[in-house]
């Protein structure tokens, strides 16, 4: 179903309900480009950290436009055995509401605007009849500013709550320029009182004059007169005097708040369809997914925190439960049945044996999808088929089952692994961003940093490092790379090699971390300098939006980090990831995580469904797969909020520590409180 | 004639045969967006200089897209006294022409956007459908590109000129891990000579092993191959071996080099139009089109230079001759007969008395515009109505002759005192940027500067200064506007009584431009520093382009100021305007400026049709309007370079000076070399 700006408000309850009924829900977006600044390939480095990433990410890709939202919502069919879907294409466009709200500027790529030209979209639904919206601040201070006016230009004493403290006062002080302009418009009003007329229409004038005379009037008839505020069509303003009773004068009241009320709530626009799949809790399915849950956040909730931990806790907020097809599609046991993990590609394959092409009806009165008809980049259609992505993978895990099930819900344990874990594109090391607890730090002891003239190409890496082994090369900008040894011996001999080189510079990757973190260090140490900060800022923080500065403080303050087991964290992999060291527990960044989703952490080590960068032990592959039957599910945690369950604090390291314990059935969460406190770490994170 | 990218090719003859035929050119351009920082009234503040204000347009505006560009040729049918029009509405869009070249951002405005949705614009055709095109550096760089291309695939002694001296130079270096993959290729090249195929299709490979690949085949076979990199569907690239003889190569080289020629002229696109414009030298009329001149420079030729000097020279090397319809209509003779300057409004009082609507045919296979079914802000229309509004008050003009004279030539003396001067948007007492001199110097002595907190609205300043008469103010920002009182006696007063104020600060207009020149020194002193230059960027200057340093440097010691004649510059005007000193002679920016426009000046103080801000001497209005006869002008300048008549070069004080000359038919170039030469001054503008 198409959703613009002329429909949007005769569907909503449809949507409302469609996400209600939902037992998940599918979304995608599209945007109006990608990166503002590196080339895609720079952006989106092999060797970054996730807090790089997620930096890049909102520096150079938050300035684009997400102007079509897909939602999909998928219920299941007891009876039919099949899931009903119903598809929602949103247009979406930021049309100023009046004159003092803001007036967005978003930034276009050609080569992506030229890709959606190229896939037919429809750039004038967009302009001409994009659904608007606010985000919660913007909603708050057109409130703020609605209710402001409403109390300055309060009419009488029928309706108390609307009097401003001043208006009552006495009269308003009138400059001697507009002195005379005042006594005029006050001696019309009188006639007014004395004629068969019940309307008066002042002259257009500025919105001083205007506000002078809702001052005067107010105070020299507060009973008998209703005033409103009018604007022609020439976009001029008017006062417009109503000699009313004070049965007609409430009324009139009435009905203007509730057309205020309207106004502002058309205003807040696509903004409450994703307040309603907040709100719902429901399982949320996207593929590669990460940039349509910063744009969702960053255009109808909030401006994305600096700081990745704060994102991360502004996202459990928002998406209690995300799942990322790619992520899934890329980890056991779907990594070695699939190839191609683009989302055409994976939909494609999950038709094909071993998997089961879900069976799918559209509901009544949605036009229906055709997969074999490709649709492909529109946000309904991608949305649709990530679903339908979802649904064939989660029946498969089904098959391991004993006895095996078709059909697998989305509140089974058997997907838990797979929640809060948003596929990062194009890390060598680091497949996804976890939402719900540290990120995995792989070592990267093979890696060196190189630095050298803006004229040199992959071929001149090549050749400088021919003497050892096969490379591989990770552009980071026109001066700079990563360059990636395969044998972690020849790393010593390669720095030897370059020691007097002068074209170039070679550091290895735990020097090129640490000067950098010195780096930031110092910026932020002068930043506060110059600043003349009181010291609130920690120059150990890279993050300084003062707006989180208060809840990572509260934050700090209310967790008490696992000292121990450190070192324990060196465990090879079994497929060809690199290794990971676990942060340690001193320096980690701390986690609220709900008892979801830290259950779901030991699932997913118990389960073994997911790959070896979701396990901890050294584990054969798919051929040991023993899941946990569904029936051992606990209830489903659906609905909980995350936020208010502050006690499930944990540290990577608790999850760690807890993990042998959880394999016997038991959770001990009294750990956290066991160490002694320590406030304001620098974390460690190489 | 609407023109996308489907049609432009076809197009293009016609767009250049109706330029060359054409009388004048009418131009008008619509953008995504006015500004990307200030709110309008903050970018438009009415105390700007000429300086504020292009360095504000420049900042903030350019980031736009110009998205549809409007041209409507004027030719003048002698037989039947009517004008013959060709409208083109063209639509314009930076679709990226390969995967090395451009991918252009811009931004969008969602007022002007949404503005542009409700006058009925079609996005689609700008996205889907639009022109690409290049600026000057992207073609040159293009060029160089494929040239480099060619170069590097030379294929054999057959096109000398294609061989890159490396190339025969000896094998290719190939890299120990490629030397397998190379040699495989040399083995099924040589076996291409024993078989009956003519061609060989190579599988896929990285850019670097089909750059071995060419050197080593170019080597190996100098003779008998013809090599082509091909792209799939998939966008992999492979390339194909051709077994010819010396006569199909150099067919098969000549070919492609056409193919390629014809690609990048598609590429360069719709700059073609402006670059055919540009050479036409033809009068280019617009309305209010500082904006439109400014995004066609930075889109369609070079970056904009920082520095409003030279901008003015760029402008009149791209546009020798412009006329802002807006500045014409608010200039003598018209000022007083027209109400409203908007181009709607213009256009329609320019069709009563005493003014007469053009008689105007729109030429055959063209479809023609109806003005009383209004198609405002949709380029192409704009543009027409722009050129009738020229011809209508051009043709009044001749009304003044003796005899009168119905039709008025865009060749006309008449019209030149209006050329090159735009219309500076909301500047109180300057009316436009003068192109080719410096702009007007009003005194600003009744002028306030004051600083406050951002609570503070207008009424705080109304209040603030009641007792000083009535005041005008021009925000500048949240906290800080100008006052303008209106009698300069007062301005001492105002600043005694601030004098203790702590919430506020208020400096004279010239404390003010003082302060502000300092910071700008000072910060740019301080750049020098910690850039660590030698000196060649005059920390006096404001911009530091350095692509225009040595241009800059150049022209500053070409010329050599006039001293003398200081003071004579406080002339009373007629009609409220405030008064204006001249730049003093040592200090002033120079100009060079073509014979053309220099006598343009002259005639301006002779013909004395325009208002007092055009006049230098103090003379009653239009009463006294006595232009000087078309016929006894000089034989039309059109199409002579500006640039090219460097000895032109005048101060404002020189016109000045040589004013009462010019009165008696005389000009004296010479004076602007008798004076001692003064290189790198300071301006001093205040």
């Amino acid at each position: 179903m198409e959703v613009t700006r002329k429909n949007y408000k005769s569907c909503l309850n449809t949507v409302y309900s469609a996400i209600e009924e939902a037992d998940f829900l599918a979304i995608d977006g599209e945007f109006s480009g990608i990166s503002d600044g590196p080339n895609v390939s720079a952006l989106t480095n092999g060797l970054d950290t996730p807090e790089e990433r997620y930096t890049k990410l909102k520096k150079h890709s938050m300035d684009f436009l997400l102007f079509q939202f897909g939602l999909c919502t998928f219920t299941y069919d007891q009876t039919n055995s099949k899931y009903i879907i119903k598809p929602f294409n949103f247009y979406v466009f930021p049309k100023p509401f009046n004159r003092t709200s803001p007036d967005i500027k978003f930034i276009c790529q050609s080569s992506s605007i030229d890709f959606l030209a190229s896939q037919g979209f429809d750039f004038n639904k967009v302009f001409c009849h994009g659904i608007p919206y606010l985000n919660q601040e913007e909603e708050a201070h057109l409130r703020e500013q609605t209710e402001e006016r409403r109390n300055q230009h309060a009419n009488g004493v029928g309706t108390p709550s609307y009097i401003s403290p001043s208006s009552s006062k006495g009269p308003a002080h009138v400059p001697e320029e507009h002195k005379e302009f005042i006594s005029r418009v006050v001696d019309r009003v009188e006639a007014l009182f004395t004629k068969p007329d019940k309307t008066l229409d002042l002259e257009p004038c500025t919105g001083f004059q205007r506000k002078l005379i809702y001052q005067t009037l107010n105070w020299k008839f507060p009973k008998g007169l209703h005033l409103e505020t009018i604007e022609t069509e020439k976009k001029e303003r008017y006062i417009q005097v109503c000699r009313v009773d004070e049965e007609e004068k409430r009324k009139m009241e009435q009905h203007k708040q509730e057309r205020e009320q309207e106004e502002l709530n058309d205003a807040v626009g696509f903004s409450r369809v994703v307040h309603a799949i907040s709100k719902s809790g429901k399982l949320v399915v996207g593929h590669n997914m990460l940039l349509d849950v910063m744009h969702t956040i960053h255009q109808f909730y909030c401006p994305l925190p600096d700081d990745l931990q704060d994102f991360k806790e502004v996202t459990m907020c928002v998406f209690p439960r995300l799942l990322d097809t790619k992520l899934m599609a890329s980890t056991q046991p779907f990594k070695e049945l699939i190839t191609n993990t683009s989302l055409a590609e994976l939909e494609k394959q999950l038709k094909e044996t071993p998997f089961k092409a879900p069976q799918v009806d559209t509901a009544q009165g949605f036009p229906s999808y055709n997969t074999a008809q490709e649709q492909l980049h529109e946000a309904g259609y991608d949305a649709y088929i990530t679903g339908l992505c979802f649904v064939s993978m989660a029946n498969y895990l089904g098959s391991f089952l004993t006895p095996p099930k078709s059909y697998i819900s989305p509140r089974s344990k058997l997907i838990e692994p797979f929640f809060n874990k948003l596929f990062l594109m194009r890390i060598i090391d680091i497949p996804y961003l976890n939402v719900t607890g540290p990120d995995l730090q792989p070592k990267r002891d093979h890696v060196l940093h190189v630095s050298f003239p803006k004229e040199w190409k992959t071929s001149d890496l090549y050749q400088l490092f021919s003497a050892f082994g096969s490379i591989q090369v990770s552009w980071i900008d026109d001066t700079s790379a990563f360059v990636s040894l395969s044998q972690t011996d020849q790393v010593q001999i390669a720095m030897n090699t370059s020691r007097y080189a002068e074209s170039y510079r070679i550091q290895t990757y735990a020097d090129y971390v640490q000067n950098k973190q010195q780096q930031e260090e110092k910026k932020l140490g002068q930043t506060n300098k110059s600043w003349g900060e009181d010291g609130w800022v920690k120059p150990h923080f890279t993050s300084s939006a003062s707006t989180f500065a208060y809840s990572r403080a509260l934050r700090k303050r209310s967790i008490s980090p696992v000292h121990g087991e450190q070192g324990s964290g060196e465990l090879v992999s079994a497929d060809g990831w690199n290794q990971y060291s676990y942060p340690e527990s001193t320096g980690s960044k701390k986690m609220k995580t709900d008892d979801a989703s830290r259950r779901a952490h030991l699932e997913a080590v118990q389960s073994k469904t997911s790959e070896a960068w979701l396990k901890t032990t050294d584990a054969s592959h798919s051929s040991g797969l023993s899941p946990v039957p569904d029936e051992e599910g606990e209830s489903s945690p659906e609905g909980s909020d995350p936020a208010d369950n502050a006690e499930g604090t944990v540290t990577w390291q608790q999850a760690s520590a807890s993990r042998n314990r959880g394999q016997k059935g038991k959770k001990k969460k009294s750990e956290a409180t066991e160490s002694p406190p320590s406030l304001f770490e620098v974390p460690e994170v190489w």
